[in-house]
């Protein structure tokens, strides 16, 4: 396994206040060193590390599982909707440490996915040690940033993140890079089964423009700073997407809740009617991630319940969907994105508002208290 | 389709100071009404209502799909653990709004399973015409409390709840008479499927226990009353649950959510170290459900920085576990169950302290802002 250019990022915070700024601004190059290499002109080159019959083995797999914790298992659940929209696998996803300790039903040729941006989680080894001893997989994967990690050490096959070291202990730039890799996973896939090639050369073409949309997405740092004044006094927050966006909420909100402190809590956003609407007052701001119209189109009816009880919606929006600006509903402007890679640029501004909610409130950013930067302990 | 217990439940008020909290007490009553008639001396009766050949269809049944909104997407979670568990079936569950904007991969011999009290969710309906547009599933079943419903009108089958009306808008005994349908559900499957016909008759032997345990779990009434004075000051709590309790942390969560307005969130407790932690101080209370020490051993590490941080546990565990209250470690003894019926009884203390909760905090119990009894528009 190697890994050409985790070198070429440094291990100091160079010009920035904090590593986990410095991280989330290097997401344009981490993200072109985990596309490096890997794009023919019209399809996904093979980029997996191990077994000599990798292909073939995709080839044959009829399931999906994957296996992650904390911001690799939101990144895991991107995974499985793009999986399921472009291919006829099944997949599934599942917290490690609850998936170790309970019994599952056999699977049939099962591609058994870890992703682990350390590759040392302890419950993500001990799910893949499961696995193993039952010989029930067809084959393991991982999808890491460290190569000379445990999960790949004890892997089949790798698919190698090239973030460089990530020192800020919330996850910034391992996220994106593996959404990538997933990704890269989905074209292999897609290509080991037959899959139309003008959809799979689309695809890659849209790949090559991602590093030029974070860079676009990043352009919104200085309103972000200033829109993060409305969260600092607040100690709750609801943040709303639907299909592939909802982890994206869900890991928007877990990035708030690790360094600001904040009780940010996702939901997918039909599911607001069913009980959390009941929270929703003045206190309580709501973040919706939504690439294109429909979402907002299904949530008016909740909306004008929630401006009603003054709660206030604070919506990332693509700029060309032109969202009218209303009391108690900020639309930031987002740069227009091909539909498979919303999830990996709507990320950005979620990191850059949890950062600066952080620093206007003064904690401590890469260090949160409480947390530890990979969890090998069960 | 015929309720033939449904009448035994006054649709009046009598002693109860709310709805909810008559039906919460209900709940012995309820479920042995959804319970009757079903049990033989050692199996489960066919006890679904549709198409002739239902127990034909269950013995082709390759996997099972289940789709439900809010408090029934909790049940449809147990559910999942159940079946899993139990028999070689792969259950996969998903809230409607998602399941019904998405592309699944086509699935073979799928049980395609419903579950609403009211039988008219539109999310859920929508699913259902979905799945029976594509001609995806072997058969459609519902699992529903109102025998003339649009959902019931709509699936090949239908697995009766037996709950009476419920008016409090938090769903109490709908949720756990669900749960039994579910544990119903699974037995038939185990029997279309040949599985162990002892292991059969101890299931079916616990479930006659059922209605004994919840009304001894609901002798901690007075106690969790007291209880509730910890909570009416804070704005957040985390409830933690591991495997199929994870489900029920949801649902207690929930519940507070729905009807105090409290911040509640639930984890499963082993992704406690990978994010949430940092949000615990002294005003966030941790309630934790533990039929058995297993989860407790696996929290301990965690518990002791919890404690640290003056982080406060409030522990429902079996009496027989023997649990050592300590400062700020609060335990709640239950009644010792047996391992599958842990989930329903469980669910008792949780409603019982939402409820004291919003008592004393004064909310509107029974008809919480924002909220309706059921969601029948998008």
């Amino acid at each position: 396994v190697k890994q050409s250019s985790a070198c070429s990022f440094a291990a100091d915070l160079g010009e920035y206040r904090h590593f986990m700024l410095k991280e989330i601004f290097e997401q344009p190059q981490s993200v072109a060193a985990t596309l490096e290499g890997r794009l023919a002109a019209d399809h996904v080159l093979p980029c997996l590390h191990g077994v000599s019959d990798a292909l073939e083995r995709l080839a044959q797999v009829d399931e999906v599982q994957i296996i992650a914790c904390g911001t690799s298992y939101h990144a895991g659940l991107v995974g499985r909707y793009w999986i399921e929209a472009n291919t006829d696998i099944p997949c599934q996803v599942e917290v490690a440490s609850e998936y170790r300790y309970r019994r599952q039903p056999p699977r049939k040729n099962l591609l058994f996915v870890t992703i682990s941006q350390s590759g040392e989680t302890a419950d993500t080894l001990a799910a893949l040690e499961k696995i193993k001893e039952n010989h029930g997989s067809l084959a393991t994967l991982t999808i890491c940033n460290v190569a000379e990690s445990s999960l790949i050490r004890e892997s089949d096959l790798a698919l190698m993140t090239v973030a460089g070291p990530e020192i800020g202990v919330a996850s910034t730039k391992a996220f994106t890079t593996q959404l990538v890799a997933l990704q890269l996973l989905m074209v292999l896939l897609m290509q080991a089964k037959g899959a139309d090639a003008g959809k799979i050369a689309k695809i890659v073409d849209d790949l090559r423009k991602l590093p030029a949309l974070i860079e676009q997405a990043l352009d919104l740092n200085a309103t972000i700073e200033k829109l993060a004044e409305h969260f600092i006094e607040k100690h709750h927050a609801l943040f709303l997407g639907r299909g592939e966006l909802y982890p994206i909420a869900m890991e928007g909100a877990l990035k708030l809740k690790e360094i600001s402190y904040i009780h940010a809590e996702a939901y997918p956003a039909g599911e607001l009617k069913h009980g959390p609407l009941a929270l929703v007052d003045s206190e309580m701001p709501i973040v919706t991630v939504a690439p294109n119209t429909a979402l907002l189109e299904k949530l008016k009816s909740n909306l004008e319940e929630v401006r009603s009880r003054g709660g206030v919606l604070y919506v990332f929006a693509d700029r060309e969907a032109h969202i009218q600006e209303a009391d108690n509903l900020h639309v930031l402007e987002m740069p227009h994105v091909p539909e498979l890679l919303a999830p990996i640029v709507y990320t950005l501004p979620l990191q850059l508002l949890s950062y600066h909610v952080a620093v206007q409130k003064g904690t401590d950013v890469d260090k949160p208290r409480n947390l530890a930067k990979s969890v090998t302990v069960e």
